[in-house]
């Protein structure tokens, strides 16, 4: 027989939907052209990428002329932070992001500091992994020139105050950029609403392809370019267009706009499922991030006197597919950044498991975790020693 | 009755093949995992991306741990240049390339020269397009820490002395990096034979996707990254893998590799065909680039007393699909760098045409071209008044 297979990894990566394939496939060998190009080749791929272009900023509430496209959340992420940065050192070096961000920005902001001579404040969160905003306030400095906090964390889904965030920023004439690939297609946004100046999007987080994603740069806002060459995207961002991603991307985040309030309704049932699910039967368990202020698909947790990775394994037997946190982090031994700036310890931060909701989940599947889940925890929990002590009543650090 | 078609702008893009779209298809909706993910549906996608970076390798007489994906040749060609200048700045800040480089190079040597305090030197060409060695050499300074050089040059397709470029920087151990997007699959490519550090190629411009690329690094070369963030491609670039990108570009370099003599057979037969048909019929005619050291595909020509926009979109009328020089530069009224860089005159420039051929292109087709171009040319000549000056003797600056 073969194994069942549940996927609740869709902050990792989510599948590409029907219709958006079907929307890319006569671009990669009938409409092949360049749309730079001024002959019909070129000419008829030129409106369906402007279409795609629009598609993307009505989902954000923004002009299609604010939207660049890029080949991912990682390049929207880098070209924003090091575009500003080059593009405002003379005004000033010092940028503010916090400790619970990306590695697509935090490394980049490493990076800045080591090599270009730039300062940077990581913000602390509290334990729902929340920005205190009087914090964010009592940081900012003459010279700083850019903010760069998350929409929505990728590990444990909390959405940060955004909207408060922007205002401070749009109050100060500070730069705001925002890495909101978690958050768009699963919560509303309005860019201009929320008074953000730069938003990271990526398409292969809300059902569309791997390799295309966009930057919001807001009219008026000023970035060198990361990749410098050709004058595609408005001499912005050079290389060939991407044209079955571009059309694929706007493809998804025209599904994603007609579709959001039951997309985020149905989640957040769902997600309630299956975190009640869990919490009712495993006893030892913590919540990760924000009940409240929460993106509708993610459920994360921490079991106690469990190693993360013994649990991906054991849960991948039974078919299911979560994570420990980022995909993009796989590999490491160190716990996750973030959980660790929730104030975890160690030992608890290494118990992590995020499960991930799409459109295509099922009750079913929740139902699934929740009853294969428990006996797992508990074989588990029995191998260790930690719970040996903590059964016999020993004081242990967790 | 439907107008005929012809398309003879493949080193703009070609189509992808269908072998190769076939390839990519189970990656968008089935295989959908992050090949970073250590469950199943990560697993099952890690294999086919480790065969793909060894058939991009192999084209390239490469190891497969040489070899680094990124979003096309762009990107390749901005992490090549500023990630090696960014590395070895406190070595010395001086940088050699050449004139008529495609301007993802240009562009990017200009932008570190005016904000970051690099010295380029841009090598004159001959007036078939070569770098002359000598010339080359007496530009070598102390401070000089990087040569970018193309390997064919995407408007003349003239194909540069690489081996020997590369032999003068290894002997100085200066990085040698050349942008080899139109020759690669074009070309018999061995990185090591030729002394390549850095190499960019592009999978849209041999009959793979658009949005994919690659940059080869050879083991102990070491530059700045471009894009930071999660650990993929060795922690060197990062960003969720485009796997169904990676999938097609691996195809497309596998079935260039099993083909290539029968292809540049195939391919320069028909461009002497093509280029032979033009210049018998056409008087006034001067081909660009060397006849000799060049791209099987690329015919190129200026034809005195011709507007070559007007020449474009009346080619465009009767289905046949050229270009001025770079698609990456269309729009701009400015004469082609390249065809500046020759030595030709503002008026001969303007009248360029760029032919380029795939492995689709017919015998057939290329006599319709031969058929079709005489009497555009001559009806845009009639129109011309510097045609009318030449024809009654004057003297005219052509």
């Amino acid at each position: 027989m073969e194994q069942k297979r549940v996927y609740l990894d869709n902050a990792a990566t989510t599948p590409v939907k029907k219709e958006v394939l079907d929307a890319m496939i006569p671009y990669f060998t009938n409409n092949y052209g360049n749309p730079s190009s001024i002959h019909f080749f070129g000419r008829e791929v030129r409106k369906p990428v402007d279409e795609a272009r629009e598609k993307v900023a009505k989902l954000l509430g923004a002009a299609s002329n604010e939207i660049y496209f890029t080949a991912g959340g990682s390049e929207s992420d880098n070209w924003a932070i090091k575009g500003a940065a080059f593009k405002l050192m003379n005004k000033g070096k010092h940028i503010i992001t916090t400790k619970i961000e990306h590695h697509a920005v935090l490394h980049t902001c490493e990076y800045l500091e080591k090599e270009h001579g730039f300062q940077i404040t990581y913000l602390d969160v509290n334990k729902d992994g929340l920005v205190d905003l009087d914090n964010f306030k009592s940081n900012l400095r003459d010279d700083t020139i850019l903010v760069s906090i998350m929409f929505a964390n990728n590990e444990i889904g909390t959405i940060q105050p955004i909207r408060e965030i922007g205002q401070i920023c749009k109050d100060k004439g500070i730069v705001f950029h925002t890495d909101a690939v978690q958050a768009v297609g699963n919560i509303k946004i309005d860019v201009k609403e929320l008074n953000i100046d730069m938003l990271s999007l990526s398409a292969h987080k809300i059902y569309g392809p791997k390799g295309i994603g966009a930057l919001y740069i807001k009219n008026g806002v000023k970035l060198d370019n990361l990749i410098h060459g050709g004058a595609q995207e408005r001499k912005k961002r050079a290389g060939t267009e991407n044209v079955p991603g571009i059309i694929g991307l706007g493809k998804a985040c025209e599904i994603a706009n007609d579709n959001l309030e039951s997309h985020i309704s149905k989640l957040t049932n769902l997600r309630e499922r299956l975190m009640n699910g869990i919490l009712n039967e495993i006893p030892h368990t913590i919540v990760t991030g924000s009940r409240e202020s929460r993106l509708p698909g993610t459920a994360s947790f921490c079991f106690k006197f469990i190693e993360g990775e013994a649990l991906l394994l054991s849960l991948d037997l039974v078919g299911i597919a979560g994570s420990s946190g980022s995909a993009c982090t796989s590999g490491s031994l160190d716990p996750s950044h973030v959980l660790m700036a929730l104030g975890l310890t160690h030992e608890i931060a290494h118990g992590s498991l995020r499960l991930s909701l799409s459109d295509f989940t099922t009750e079913e599947e929740v139902d699934y975790v929740i009853e294969k889940l428990p006996p797992i925890i508990d074989r588990l929990r029995k191998m260790s020693p930690l719970y040996e002590d903590f059964l016999k009543g020993e004081s242990v650090n967790v």
